[in-house]
């Protein structure tokens, strides 16, 4: 049975440090299959890969293998680690990249597990201080695919660094929420739910000093240019302009508040 | 027999849209060949996936899968489909990306079959209103890559949605076309073809105001920085800045006029 | 035994032309693994690729198949070419993009042999003057993985292109080397050596009109915006700014001095 791995990193895409990674994995592992989430996680932004880590591992099969580097303290005291969440692994530091999947694992009942990568028999013969990537967490999830356990490869820990969640506030006419991500087409996504929404009946939404009255079900709905909020394909609030860009139409930033009021 | 799937949308490669469509596929088809076209088309720019795949497809071995999501009438009427098209298939909304396929396989008397997605079962249990590429799109060819035949998956329609494509104008002196495609490295591709050209010998070509006289073989034969004209690799006369950046030079864009005389 | 065969190229990742090569490739070595290094190399920028292939190269496997394809001499007199380099193989053009490869080559002692591609049944059977990368080494490659042998696929000769590779130079109080690479985080590359360094002792490094005094081990050493020098992951002297870009902050640029001092 082929091991899906999966990589992502702020590493860019243009100078072969991901095709590097690639090579050690394949060196251990060669029957596994690797998919790309992304490398262009913004430098040292750990929010932002455990935002994106969280919206995509629900979506792979179970035995999936998540490699996340996004290290500013690598060669540091930080500890590497590698988990099991749910039926799906994740090897990478430990730096709150596993802040909102263990949330979700919590949420769901799901069975966790974590190690401190301190097993240098699973790693690369020489250690850099700087690319543990290629040195530490490439060849840990290769040994992992080709059937080492999580036990192996570290020693079990259960402090792993998390950083708080910003959580929807409640009020008599609403809710308020903030902006946590701003992907590629400009949509706005937030951290209010259906779920939050739910009772609420129509609603509208202010954020960046626009107000949008009423959701749609989907972009077609509106003229092209015109600013629409709707549940996004995660379940989300989300603010989008149709066919244009809405973060770069309304300025908007990871942070800004959003605000839900009945009509 | 392993299956190729590529992928093509305007996604980005920024947020792990892609990434999880590739979840979804190799949970279905844990062997499929995953290829990546591209990610960069121009948000909600059908015309220009259509000519991407129209000129990549040929360079796939039969059986080869090609979804395309470029898709802003997501959640709407139109309709998602598959086709076959020659030995190959395409699965992706009914939106005109097939124009140009559907006009080569005319041309050259291949088989062509289209069906409308309207089969669930082969679907996402869940399906959201605004990422088809996930919820249909890769199930469905995913489960064509395992096997599933096109009658399966929905049911043949006959009236694809076209979009009308430029024709070159012939005149006493020579042609008139347009430009169709910019590339990376600023390349021009044009709606003229070796074969349009053929017959009127030497020619002068004149596009954003600057004329070129006579072709070329290849880029070496004229100095760096020197604006040339030539057959490119899939056979239409396209323009170049040697080792430069012809479309910025020329400040071109799709839909300029190109102009073609005897010399 | 499946045959990894990694791609570089300056085609950029918009208009299908990586994936192009991938059916071709796929087409003639279905088992075949593909694994991008990059494909963001400047335009026509040799020595770039040189630079990304030689630090890549080492950390794939045996019998690793390198398609490097910067070649703004396509169509000309200049020679296509496959190489044995150590275990491992290299298919494109001959234009330089060997060298820093064959150096360490002859350095570590390892086998080199170099052939030239002249024979066509290996090849695609049209052969555009554009686009050698899907015509001629992508299909020679996808042979060199099914079984065929250097000597299968072309004819040997002894004198590959080579470009001068800048050496360090050495004086009474220290070393002046140059900057050879600047990477997607702003970290600044050298053709300074850990082992040009050993002896030295405490050093101060000076580039750009600015000084950094002493080395750090890692990141993490210094606050954030901070100048540091280092021993980057491929081991020669690098300089970065903790958590941001020294290559902006420094207007630096390949090929500026970078001199280091004792203290």
């Amino acid at each position: 049975m082929t091991t899906i791995i999966t990589l992502m990193t702020d590493f860019g895409i243009r100078d072969g440090y991901v095709g590097v990674m690639k090579g050690v994995i394949l060196g251990i592992a060669p029957e596994a299959r690797l998919v790309d989430l992304t490398h262009l996680i913004s430098p040292q932004m750990v929010p932002e890969a455990a935002l994106v880590l969280d919206r995509s591992a629900p979506y792979f099969p179970a035995g999936a293998i998540h490699i996340v580097v996004v290290d500013p303290g690598v060669g540091t005291a930080r500890r590497p680690i590698a988990a099991q969440v749910g039926e799906q692994r994740y090897v990478g530091p430990d730096n709150g990249t596993l802040t909102r999947l263990l949330a979700r694992a919590r949420r769901q009942g799901w069975p966790m597990e974590i190690v401190h990568l301190d097993k240098p028999r699973y790693w690369r013969s020489e250690i850099s201080n700087v690319f543990h990537g290629r040195d530490i967490f490439a060849p840990v999830a290769a040994h992992l695919a080709i059937g080492a356990l999580l036990t192996d490869v570290g020693t079990p820990v259960t402090d792993p660094v998390l950083f708080p969640l910003p959580a929807p506030v409640r009020s008599a006419t609403g809710l308020r929420g903030e902006i946590t991500h701003l992907d590629h087409f400009g949509n706005i996504g937030t951290n209010l739910s259906a779920a939050d929404l739910a009772g609420l009946g129509d609603v509208s939404v202010r954020l960046c000093g626009q107000e949008i009255r009423g959701l749609v079900r989907t972009f077609g709905e509106r003229d092209p240019g015109e600013l629409i909020a709707l549940i996004n394909s995660v379940g989300e609030l989300s603010v989008s302009a149709v066919n244009g860009n809405a973060g770069q139409q309304l300025d908007a930033k990871v942070g800004d508040v959003i605000e839900v009021s009945k009509l």
